[in-house]
């Protein structure tokens, strides 16, 4: 079993209610793996400049990430800026800087073509699909986007959706691509559009999973204390992929217990400031809140007498 | 088994992005009841004007609600005037005319004051507490508030606290009374305050159970069709504390299946406009879609390999 994940390594500069916090370690690519790592082998594909602290990422090494996808090349590393109100549901950014990742143009390795489960992180659609092009056999593809290329690349990403097993997209982003307010109603016009599953991430509201035939819903773990909600969706589609992955299984109700692993990696996320809180978490803390999780959402059937 | 409701039996004027509807059928204790009865004896306790319909409350009475507690007296019925956007959580009041509420000082009938569960609609506390007072051995307290009272109540809220088994708000309201915006907090302040347990009520994102010991959240029923969220929480209410009355329990157990039954019902609330979707209600149809919620939210848990 094996995970690739495409996407950004990044610096990120975050400003929320608790704190702030400039250049710290982020990107879609490396909160993906931080988490899948806790339960399968990841490899990474994606590109950083010269200026890129690389010590930062030997944690993810340590986990078994794979890191000879990640090109350095010359130049400056992505790097994304933006703040948090007391609604942490809705970042404003502030600047994005693609740097090297304007010209990034991902060459696989055999390796990494032999990959059996995809995720496609929030890059540019074509990069998407020169990624999923070079993939022989994947048993699994994922993808994110976001409002900049429902708008932008509409036409590439209408290529994509029939290859995306799984769609994973926010409230926002489904009800744009589907040009419908009604989350139920978009991610069913997603799934006419080719994807097969849909995964709307609602942010402290949980997820929804809608695949043919059945909805599933996983609220998010309620927190005491939420610090930077970034990267909570790149580390649910870690929890999502890397236990799809390691039951390998993509049945109805493996992806159940990939939204609820997901749900319960990103609440560890948002705990702390960047991968703070992943970096030395432990896979037996996540299988404890998995467990609190069952908990939460857990009621027994009505008795007889109540018809 | 039997529950006493006191609250409002009004006349609404509300708009929504799918229509508008003038003087209709309204008032929590309107919405309680219509919930309630599908499950349990209810009574109500309020007051009406001269103008109130009140042919419209036959279906009621077909269904067993006795009406004998509400009082029609001289003036004119309570009325609110509503707004609500393509954001159906949050509605905007045009317009409130307490009328014969003004003057209301609920006088129980003997058998009222023998009810073993009472529901305490968002009514002036003072009135509240009037009407627990009369309630010679309830064996389960809920009750309801709002920001207005909240604000202007204050001592007479944490007057009645103490004596509250589930305090029933939203997040504003819990975050409120708290002075605490992270919405696990606030409903642990409420505790401290005196509430056994808090629901919290989150619109569409569902509902929060906070008892002693353990935390139960039951997302909202996704719905294909959301045309008039008015008496969403008045129905929770209903379903909750009419499940509590048909099961003779007030358990952990219990409490978590009561909140998924209020969900239920709140979730048909809003597919009409006022009480319509609630009068031809039955409850073949609410427990089956209470066995969807089952299958909504069901998860397995993990298999020992994921350890």
């Amino acid at each position: 079993m094996s995970v690739l994940v495409v996407g950004s390594v990044a610096l990120d500069s975050v400003e929320t209610p608790f704190g702030e916090r400039e250049d710290v370690l982020g990107g879609s690519a490396t909160y993906f793996s931080a988490s899948a790592s806790l339960l399968t082998k990841v490899a990474v594909v994606g590109v950083v400049g010269e200026d890129f602290p690389l010590h930062q990422l030997q944690f993810l090494e340590r986990r078994g990430v794979d890191l000879a996808g990640l090109e350095r090349v010359k130049g400056k590393t992505f790097r994304w800026k933006g703040r948090y109100g007391f609604d942490l549901n809705q970042a404003q950014t502030l600047e994005t800087h693609l740097n090297v990742f304007e010209s990034f143009d991902p060459k696989l390795s055999p390796a990494a073509c032999a990959a059996e489960r995809l995720f496609l992180g929030n890059i540019d659609p074509e990069l998407q699909l020169r990624v999923l092009d070079q993939v022989a056999r994947p048993r699994l593809v994922c993808a994110d986007t976001m409002n900049y290329w429902i708008g932008s690349k509409r036409q590439k990403l209408l290529e994509l959706l029939p290859r995306v097993d799984v769609l994973m997209v926010n409230d926002g982003e489904v009800r744009q691509l589907a040009g419908e307010s009604n989350v139920l109603r978009a991610a069913a016009a997603a799934q006419k559009m080719g994807a097969r599953a849909v995964v709307v991430k609602r942010g402290e509201y949980g997820a929804l999973l809608a695949v043919p035939g059945e909805t599933f819903y996983a609220p998010a773990f309620p927190l005491h204390d939420v610090v930077d909600p970034t990267g909570a969706g790149d580390s649910f589609a870690g929890g999502f992929l890397g236990l799809l992955d390691r039951l390998d299984d993509g049945g109805p109700g493996a992806l159940r217990q990939a939204v609820v692993m997901g749900s319960t990696i990103a609440s560890f996320t948002v705990e702390q400031f960047s991968l703070d809180r992943l970096r030395d978490l432990s896979l037996a803390q996540v299988r404890q809140r998995f467990a609190e999780f069952r908990s939460l959402t857990h009621f027994e059937e009505l008795p007889g007498h109540v018809a």
